[in-house]
């Protein structure tokens, strides 16, 4: 356990019938008038759309829309964000979504502010301030909902970077887990593949933190639980709410307490991967990823990546441990290589070359270019 | 799961020689004097004081001091420092200490605003405004310095009472875990039973949250798992800082949410005792108590029980569970019985009915004054 900080200032509201309180919330906070941000219009099926617009409209906040964020969040959008809440003054912005969605509002709020939004995931400009952010969640994935951090792509330069800063945290996150019976099935299931991948991210730079460990693999578990259950009643509610929890619990600052930062190499494949290919999820590449970096690093500390497989899985080592992860993926309908998930061979040497374009990755074991090409052709 | 609003603000500043950056936490913020309240004055022996001294000193933060505070607070004593609090016109208070202390500075930086701190307590004027409270932890136990509670004794009338208020959260938390190697052993051990008491007082009323129920349970063993470290060295810098971790963990949001708001009946009798019995430390009552009230209520929620039992104490059921939780006790030389803490058994009416003063306690059953009064020949 290493010297850490611990701050997050977020107020979550979880629960049933709890999108409904949003309009109040920003309103007992003195906002009236905000930019709304959502994605392709399934919140206009599913109910939330109503919800909340019922719910501002209720406590006379005024608002404006931008829709049409997609996975992978791009810079085109935020850039569009930044002119409108700029244009129509907005005094606070609404994410009604998911990470992507949330991701674009905090880079908007901050963008606002910024001389060049991209000049802040380039590490070249600093955030000065940013408009408050308010969340309705959608899918639970990211935990973006309850931290500080964004990851945009800028698809002209195919680069997905990261930036974080306290004045990113959500002022308020509403989570009414219900609102996801309604996601298709890999989305649900890609949601846990990436909160379980932000708790190994941490988990794996452990050596014998036993508070922080255990609470991981809590979680772990949870999700793990959560998602099979789901698996044969997609409105579970008891599941839905479980799941939700452990998700936004799996990268807001609990989870990694004392962990050194965490290590985030696999993280960082996936971010080249989605950048290249948009249309490969997220959370589906770290579940084929995360497996084969095991299988090539465990060694550098494998007490703890045994800890994993006996805690986790419940079998004597990580190689019996990388098995049953992928048998789990499986059986939850997930791709277990890169092939599958489309990936084309040929595309892994310069996949490896992205990665890398910032300097080695990875901290529990640097990484350099021709590891992470073995790594990528181990998923393949 | 039922729905619950988390949110926690305060800064956590955790590990080694953090107490020396105090003086710079607080000038940050722009505060430049202070009143510093603290205990009996082993602080001035462990080298706290000294640090802190240092660190204010170095950061040009003008200070006054106010001594003397005890386990099981008194109200004398915040009116004693809310009257040097408004003479010398602080601008912010510290609490270097544990629980007693933090509780202490907490009901002075709003008595300053009060008309009459002790109405709060007793609920009949409410909390307006607040000193920003900053907070040197010397004694992991009750997790004060991560929440917004307060709990203060009126020794004229013997009542214990508590009082919450969103503006009583710290500003900022420095916990430093080495500062705790020189605590008499009980202290550690009181502590540790303080923050299993107030996760249990969560996790009975559970019924299938898994994410926090699982939490909890690692919490619970990482308690326990610390202390037996503890007990073969008590300088174990890693079992301190787990410990530490847990302890706070136990009671700043994360261990109850969506759990009903937890059952604290062991709490209020708890306090009946120290009330009536100054030396009796907190958590050493609930050592005692919770074991005897587990045996009173468990079958009203007979599947959470057994799962405590097989979860904490790999065991069938809780009959089994409570002799392996009292055993545990007192392999770390705590007490297990109310007439080795020194109550007297002609004395267990009137505690009853002081438990019972406000109304029949308890959430997951309620107990009134004949339940109380069995629970504590159960535990004499």
């Amino acid at each position: 356990m290493i010297n850490y900080n611990f701050y997050n200032p977020t107020r979550l509201v979880f629960g049933e019938n709890t999108i409904e309180k949003i309009g109040e919330l920003i309103a007992q906070r003195g906002y009236r008038k905000i930019l709304m941000i959502a994605g392709g219009g399934s919140i206009k099926k599913n109910g939330v759309y109503d919800a909340v617009v019922q719910s501002l409209t209720k406590n006379q906040v005024a608002w404006v829309e931008c829709w049409g964020v997609q996975a992978n969040p791009c810079l085109t959008k935020v850039r569009e964000a930044i002119a409108i809440a700029k244009e129509e003054k907005v005094e606070a912005i609404l994410a009604v979504g998911g990470g992507s969605v949330i991701d674009t509002t905090k880079a908007t709020a901050a963008g606002v502010f910024a001389a060049d939004i991209w000049k802040v995931f380039e590490r070249e400009e600093k955030i000065i301030n940013a408009l408050p952010i308010f969340t309705v969640l959608t899918l639970s994935a990211t935990a973006s909902e309850m931290n500080c951090s964004a990851v945009i792509t800028n698809e002209d330069e195919e680069k997905k970077y990261g930036t974080g800063h306290p004045l990113l945290y959500p002022a308020v996150s509403v989570i009414e887990p219900s609102a996801q019976n309604s996601l298709p099935w890999e989305q649900t299931v890609n949601g846990a593949l990436d909160a379980m991948a932000h708790i190994m991210e941490f988990y794996f730079m452990g050596t014998i933190e036993e508070t922080v460990l255990g609470v991981d693999e809590a979680l772990l578990k949870s999700i793990i639980k959560a998602i099979s259950r789901l698996k044969l009643k997609q409105d579970d509610s008891i599941a839905r709410a479980n799941l939700a929890w452990a998700i936004t619990m799996g990268l807001n600052g609990i989870s990694g307490a004392g962990l050194k930062g965490g290590d985030w190499a696999c993280h960082d494949m996936s971010h080249s991967i989605s950048s290249m290919y948009h249309s490969i999820a997220h959370g589906a590449a770290l579940g084929v990823l995360f497996p084969a970096w095991m299988e090539y690093v465990c060694e550098t500390n494998q007490h703890q990546f045994d800890r994993f497989a006996k805690g986790i899985f419940d079998c004597i080592d990580i190689e019996e441990g990388v098995i049953k992860f992928r048998n789990l993926i499986k059986s939850w309908q997930g791709c277990t290589t890169l092939s599958q998930l489309g990936v084309k061979e040929e595309d892994i040497p310069a996949l490896a070359k992205m990665t890398v374009a910032r300097g080695p990755i990875g901290r529990l074991q640097t990484l350099d270019e021709k590891d992470v090409e073995n790594i990528l052709r181990l998923a393949y």
